[in-house]
């Protein structure tokens, strides 16, 4: 007998996976969470049916939302993660030897309860005495930050339902007022060629919140359009250069981040330049005699 | 009503895409075909099941299978394109005004013909009086063919039915033989997060027939993983390096391709440069205490 588990990525528009077995099956206070063992993408977390993270390919994407901000840092120390409730995020946050305090603030606590005990690949960083594992409302913990952090992430769900709070001016202008001077900001900010308007419009509400504001890209095979963005924005200096590299610590661990890694990822076609009105990045292709 | 098209992308992943339309379907002597018109992707063409190229992100595979080999090239002018029966990559070679000659050489008349009736956008080179359009085997064509080339393109289906051939190291050392001195090779080389295995392989044939070889990516939504490779070949230089950029003629017409997104796409992760075997690459992030 075969089972399939479906989501409706797009309207006309699907992907389906198959399971070997569930492993837990919820409805929490906010969501449905499930957790299968699946033929394709190994362990996975869904929620409210649409796929969070997949033992296959989550390197690529929590690699990129925390180590371009954290490679972009000089001397990260204090971090704070809102969302991000697997622990993939802290789990790489963690590998940066000057992290002394790193929060991780989920609105669902049966999110980080089924981690602990179900995704452990993920969740290794719980146990870690520079962890903060909070249970609330990422909007209203940032709302009483000030001059805080040096790296704030938003790893969250898309922004439908618990998550649509965090995808909001009025967000992204705390997050902005909780960061130390030099501090940075990165944010998960869905797929440029499945939903270019809306990562268009969250581009934007980011980027008038700071002084530089960019989009990168790397490729996730279990999101919709197989190809999704993050924004990263600072008080100053390119994000799209790295101030540090990998030191010995991270021989041989780190999967799919690179300092070249880091710079390709801000190299964007014309198309979606254009789409989503970038226009600080068309520099990078345009004029100039010389290659 | 609503009629779906399921592609088993991988053992236990499928895709599903609703289908506005079946615009022609019928047995050629090689394979099914079928043009769909659907909700997400807009004109699709599948053949055996498999979808080949979508009005949505058929750019950005044929700008990089193209673009890059062509932008290397100083100055190509008899170009071959071995498959790509919709016209797709013969359109982007036409766009070099330095080509006189462009030879497509599909196995599949049929797939020349229903592209040339139903997929207006992609076989516009048809018409183009440099366009050389022959129905034969490839690798026969390719047989007959001693230093005649400056570029040479394969772009084929996967690799199993009559593809098959044009993935092995015979073939790959008759295009060697059929490429004029200086001149350069690209083939797409299926999805490096899909099946590491077979473009392992298919990468190691294809530097063992010339001096020099390299692996370049992009995201193609409509192909499994989402996340496509490209394998160019030369007698020597670096291809990561185009020698010309996009004159006037361009100018508005590319939508993935630039001189940037061309070094970007030889940028890999570790995992891949692991995975796949491609020590060249590494040195792109190992050691080297600057930046």
């Amino acid at each position: 007998m075969e089972v399939w588990f479906t989501e409706e990525w797009l309207p006309g528009l699907r992907i389906s996976c198959q399971i070997n077995s569930v492993v837990t099956r919820k409805k929490t206070k906010y969501q449905e969470l499930c957790i299968f063992d699946t033929v394709e993408f190994g362990r996975m977390l869904v929620l409210d049916n649409v796929i969070q993270t997949t033992e296959k390919d989550e390197y690529i994407y929590h690699e990129s939302l925390v180590h371009v901000p954290m490679f972009f840092h000089p001397h990260p120390e204090k971090v704070l993660i809102i969302g991000g409730g697997d622990g993939g995020s802290l789990r790489e946050v963690l590998r940066h030897k000057s992290v002394k305090e790193a929060f991780m603030v989920d609105i669902d606590g049966e999110v980080i309860a089924a981690a602990k005990e179900h995704l452990p690949t993920w969740s290794s960083g719980f146990s870690d005495p520079r962890a903060r594992l909070v249970v609330e409302d990422g909007r209203e913990f940032l709302a009483r930050s000030r001059s805080e952090y040096d790296v704030i992430l938003v790893d969250s769900t898309d922004p439908v339902g618990p998550a649509e709070v965090l995808f909001q001016v009025d967000f992204y202008s705390l997050a902005s007022r909780a960061l130390k001077p030099g501090g940075c900001f990165a944010a998960q900010t869905e797929s440029p060629i499945a939903t270019p308007e809306l990562v268009k419009n969250v581009y934007h509400r980011i980027a008038s919140c700071f002084p530089v504001a960019k989009l990168y890209t790397a490729p996730v095979p279990s999101y919709p359009g197989g190809w999704w963005s993050f924004t990263i924005a600072t008080f100053g200096g390119d994000p799209a250069e790295p101030t540090r590299k990998p030191d010995a610590d991270f021989e041989g661990v780190l999967k799919y981040y690179s300092p070249e890694i880091h710079r390709r990822a801000f190299v964007l076609p014309p198309k979606i330049i254009k789409d989503l009105g970038l226009e600080y990045a068309s520099r990078q292709y345009s004029s100039g005699k010389g290659m």
